[in-house]
């Protein structure tokens, strides 16, 4: 793989490249040569019985779930559980377009599906660290996307799901804010059909990409009662000059699609022909169901008709006035509910 | 002026156009020749005491401004007033970049503001329509703008107030939703820096003016009650494709940019050095500050905290799961409502 002024293990931590092979897809291509990019934290019980496995949302990796979900102490607590946290495809550390070779680099990476990120991490974690079951299965935004299609589609490994300020199918609403960013990527001339040499070169696209997060990755509620105070901005021009922009400046366009693409297209009613009651009719993990009350992406209402759909759901939403970008992890008092409510699914 | 197949007397009625001609701008620039085009309905009384004046919104004209609000029997009855509808400069029936010829043409059109329209239109009102004062001036979004302008500029001449959905200050999330709508159609490459031979030509920056304009001029609510089955559509999809892609795909970008520059820019604290209270403190007018409730754009806590700063201001918020765009009328209870505020306020 390529060296990536962004990519790589000096921004995020240590994690190892896994080789998973030739990886067909549902759309019937296959992802030639697949690897993922694993960190890991805490043992594998003698029993085996201990694994969570957490996959990662919109351009973030295992450095942000890390740094917001783990700890010692913690309900995701690395002396307890062997935690698994895979970067999902497309991120920019697994196999993603700057950093594959040959007929499928850049702007040629195939289109992905949330399916087929979770077959690839079936195959991980049945071949690679041979496990049976998977204690919790967890993750926020795009990684409950994947979690959910864990316990749809292999209920008898997934022993608990929890699923963070995500749905299991995308809504209409939400697919037409995917469709905005990226068209504001595509739009870029400079963009050139994916095919653009350096990535800052797409620095309007990016900036538009940045505006955009900004208006539906926040919330009213943040704007209104100046919350980028406490991150240290004395305005909203600020806030996004100088931290959004900033932030997603340094990320690979063709990458942001791919998982744009696939956040669009989430949708685990594709193994029951489109009947969501049917597929999550599926799950029999113990599941819970955290929407963030202020998310403009997930909305609560939604998350809620899902959760009502699943045997053995708790539904709970957690207020923060950051929205989505709770995920974050700034609003520690979200950060602390989250944690309660996942040691109570532990326990 | 020119013909255009969107901007004419069959898709927007009788109105006429009235030299307004040299208008000094704020900017320090003169837009050369202005124009307004203008519509009345009823008589003006003998003792020239029942004149209302209507400025548009953002993209619409004053066929849009005489469904909504004005009829035999409502609060705006031109049995009763002599009813002034004025098209804002740059809406494509008023002086705008496509019907400017010479130096000012098309993408060489001046940058105009709020202050700028109330200047032209308190020409027209004095020189041409000879009046002294104003029985209300009222207004919808930009409208609400270019009403609060003229309260706080003209308080001897506005005997009342309307302000419906806007706010007398563009707040800084509303900047930043204006930036990115901006940017979605100059990111078109056939925008070509606003010489573009042909709207049709920057199709798919009209079709991202229209994702975004979705996105925050309906409401979570409009979408998640499907609410836009009353109007005839089956999905979301179908609300975009064959509603609101086609309502903006007609328009001129370059009016467009000029409408959303202006709408950025509003601020009645220009004449008091940046500060709010100190201009809304001038406004001597009855007032009425009708929020939307579900408003993205202008939401209820920036108007009421306006409201806060005005003597003699009613404040209420009125429901509308259409959003912003209850502005467009479908929500008969919500123009019910406005109605009935409007006529105490006249009474």
């Amino acid at each position: 793989m390529t060296s990536h002024a962004y990519y790589n293990h000096e921004n995020h931590g240590p994690y190892e490249l896994i080789h998973i092979g030739e990886l067909p897809l549902i759309s019937g291509e296959t992802l030639h040569h697949c690897q993922l990019a694993v960190a890991t934290f805490g043992q594998l019980s003698a029993a085996r019985d201990n694994a969570i496995l957490i996959p990662t949302w919109y351009s973030g990796t295992s450095k942000i779930i890390q740094d917001v979900f783990i700890g010692a102490g913690r309900a995701i607590d690395p002396d307890k559980y062997f935690i698994i946290v895979v970067n999902q495809i497309g991120n920019g550390l697994s196999s993603s377009p700057h950093n594959t070779v040959g007929a499928q680099a850049r702007a040629h990476f195939p289109k992905i599906a949330i399916a087929d990120d979770v077959s690839a991490q079936h195959r991980l974690v049945t071949e690679h660290f041979g496990l049976s079951q998977l204690a919790l299965v967890m993750g926020g935004s795009m990684g409950a996307q994947q979690a959910y299609e864990w316990a749809v589609r292999y209920p008898t490994m997934v022993q608990r799901l929890a699923a963070i300020a995500g749905t299991a199918r995308t809504s209409a609403v939400n697919q037409v804010i995917s469709d905005a960013i990226v068209h504001g990527l595509r739009a870029d001339p400079q963009f050139g059909a994916g095919d653009y040499v350096d990535c800052a070169a797409v620095s309007a696209g990016l900036q538009q990409h940045a505006r955009l997060m900004t208006l539906h990755g926040l919330s009213p509620e943040f704007f209104e009662d100046q919350h980028y105070e406490s991150l240290g901005f004395d305005s909203v021009a600020a806030f996004v000059d100088s931290f959004m922009t900033p932030y997603f400046a340094v990320m690979d366009p063709n990458a942001l699609i791919i998982m744009l693409q696939k956040w669009r297209g989430a949708d685990v009613s594709h193994v029951s022909g489109g009947d969501l009651k049917a597929a999550l009719g599926k799950i029999t993990a113990r599941t819970v169901v955290l929407p963030i009350t202020q998310d403009l992406y997930f909305p609560p209402s939604v998350c809620k008709a899902e959760a009502q759909l699943i045997a053995h759901a708790r539904y709970k939403s957690i207020d923060s006035p950051f929205g989505h970008l709770g995920l974050f992890g700034a609003d520690a008092n979200w950060v602390r509910q989250v944690d309660v409510e996942l040691g109570d699914l532990l326990r």
